[in-house]
């Protein structure tokens, strides 16, 4: 069967001037990805006429589907919809469900009621050659042009209006028209070894993969994410199972959530409860944590003890032993961890205290954190040593925190 | 003078199946934007030899400038390097300072010592028609490229060793290069209008632009970045002033930071301390705060009070007034900044309790956030309606609690 290939062009001075990260192709590839459709390229064109003319002509030519998004907003910058009128052959009308929606989004919900602005009117008009995709969000509609055989679906930029016309209008339609093969994907979540270590372990799978199975590294920062992608999924399943084999060791979980996911997953599972005591991590394991649906089951609290001050009257440091060893110390992580479990009644407790940058500290240089998890019976202390910078260092930080709670919760 | 225009070109699979977002090119268009260059496309492809070729062809021709990332990793799907050689009519052959800097990363840094493998030998080879620049951080180096009067130059995809190479060795050599013209930003940051509105109220300033003078529009969730760029610094400060004056009502500040810079700066410069007291959000507020290098000089500390346990034991909040109003209430919004305060001996204090989703609760519907913010004379509360989904929600309640903050700490 042939690869259904689908091309995404973002539309924005925002995006080549890099006021915005594009987080919008990531999230369509993957949907597209996981129906068996091809992302095979995405192209970033300024609000600029020419060049969104050749980037259509281009995709148009190489794909059997073109997403657009971006270039549909109320300003007088946006040129997208006049000219999608002019190259697929139509003109503007007024559209009627679009327009009483944009009005009932302005009165109801914007609270701003009264006549619409000129701009806001231009909002309900669509080219007369597209089928209207109906947006639930945000005042810009979809729209779906036909031309040469190949699909073209404008959206907005805003992501979650985007990711609304995705879910409920343009993947079924997709679905219905195209005879997609069928995708199995299977990934393995490692952490603590190098992709280079992982693939000097996997010469001899990796040669023995048929060519239809797929293998990616996907490294992230002492993780790497192992994909295998294929067309048969008990193949797909056989060789995964060999490959989870081959790096039991160094596997967080054999699926692709994340680490606060899966923390989540062993807590809820459990019965258990966490508390978190963060110094040089702020707030970013809290963050983390309850950044999963249904966290407040096992997740109590944090107290982010981001000055000494807060770490001797809030959970009970002992100033001497901060004068003693420095407040970078393992006696200090320690502490925490038995502080936070003192203050809040949960299970288990994490704790951090380090210099994640741009300046150390005259016990410790920058990049060295410390890390405790305990819990009533035990507390256990590393010490980790990063050198990127302070948000990379932080995010490390936290990541391996919850690595070292996660081994700890196991073993026990 | 013409404008100088770049490309950026992306290559690797895990940005096609979205398993990554793509943040290096925001960065870089920043960057190259800042010193007169203009990005005016980026082309994302997969690890396959035809799409890198003709994007390759296709921004040569088009661009003074081609900026490649990713692609050069040590595992086997790795394909880029031989095939820049090849493009560009060379071999590959062994660098001798990036080889003994692949050994010292392995033998120190990474902690492997013994003789490198196959791959990570191959690490050190280069195209004999590049010129090398050294990579601090990693094993792949960056090599620049002419062809045609196109300067290509082609980095590593990880984020730090690709900005790395760009600030220590491509801007520099491009600006020296390049006869650019002077460009001159200027942003101011607004919120609490949305773009529609603050377009209506620019339309007689709109017209009154030079040609010359570029106004964009950058909304992003109820904050709205104004950005005027021109080619006469001082022209543009003048328009500058009189944008400002029309938006002086809805204005962060006017410059191009984040809320949590600002709220940096306004503590740091009137020598105030900060506390947080965080429900809903989790530990965002604190995560935001401490991402500011040098907020251990105002930020004192938070309490992540996500169980309603955390509330009453820690900070002191009633369990006649949760039981009365219900978590999600002013009461105890105000209740968890006094109690915060009296826990941690900040000046100042904000608080946040609401549902973000994906459920509301018994008192009060799903996307219902409180916020308090106070000092110990004074506490005033506002309550959000948020209809997105729990990471947005969330993100917006973090943002409006420090705003809310902003303007309470500026009217005292």
């Amino acid at each position: 069967m042939e690869k259904v290939r689908a091309s995404i062009i973002t539309i924005g001075d925002e995006l080549l001037i890099g006021q915005v990260v594009d987080t919008n192709s990531a999230w369509m590839a993957q949907k597209l990805n996981a129906m068996g459709i091809w992302v095979h390229r995405r192209v970033a064109v300024g609000d600029d006429r020419e060049a969104i003319v050749s980037a259509l002509d281009e995709e148009i030519a190489s794909s059997s589907i073109v997403l657009l998004t971006g270039g549909l907003g109320p300003t007088a910058d946006d040129i997208t919809k006049p000219l999608l009128a002019e190259y697929f052959g139509g003109r503007l009308v007024q559209d009627d469900r679009v327009l009483a929606h944009v009005q009932y989004l302005f009165e109801k919900v914007f609270r701003r009621p009264g006549p619409l602005a000129e701009r806001n009117l231009r909002q309900a008009e669509v080219p007369d050659v597209c089928t209207v995709l109906f947006n639930q969000i945000g005042t810009a509609p979809g729209m779906w042009f036909e031309k040469n055989g190949t699909i073209i679906v404008s959206m907005p930029g805003v992501p979650i209006e985007m990711k609304g016309l995705m879910e409920n209008e343009v993947l079924p339609r997709l679905a219905g028209l195209f005879e997609l093969p069928p995708v199995a994907h299977r990934t393995v979540y490692t952490i603590g070894a190098g992709e280079s270590i992982i693939a000097d372990r996997l010469v001899a799978f990796e040669a023995s993969l048929p060519s239809s199975i797929k293998l990616a590294y996907l490294p992230h920062f002492g993780t790497v994410r192992l994909r295998l992608t294929g067309d048969d999924p008990a193949l797909v399943d056989s060789y995964f199972a060999t490959l989870c084999s081959l790096v039991a060791d160094i596997t967080v979980v054999t699926e692709d959530i994340s680490m606060e996911a899966y923390i989540g997953r062993l807590f809820a599972s459990r019965g258990l409860t966490l508390a978190s005591a963060e110094s040089c991590t702020g707030g970013t394991i809290a963050q983390q944590i309850t950044s999963v649906p249904g966290s407040s089951h096992y997740f109590l609290g944090s107290v982010v003890s981001y000055s000494p001050l807060v770490k001797t009257s809030v959970l009970d440091v002992s100033a001497s032993s901060i004068s003693a060893s420095g407040v970078v110390s393992e006696p200090v992580a320690v502490a925490m961890v038995r502080g936070v479990l003192a203050r809040i009644p949960a299970d288990y407790a994490v704790a951090t205290t380090g210099y994640v940058g741009p300046d150390g500290g005259p016990e410790a240089p920058v990049g060295t954190v410390w890390v405790a998890v305990g819990n009533r019976d035990r507390v256990v202390a590393k010490v980790f040593h990063f050198r990127y910078d302070r948000a990379l260092n932080t995010q490390l930080a936290a990541l391996n925190a919850l690595n070292l709670l996660r081994l700890f919760v196991l073993e026990n």
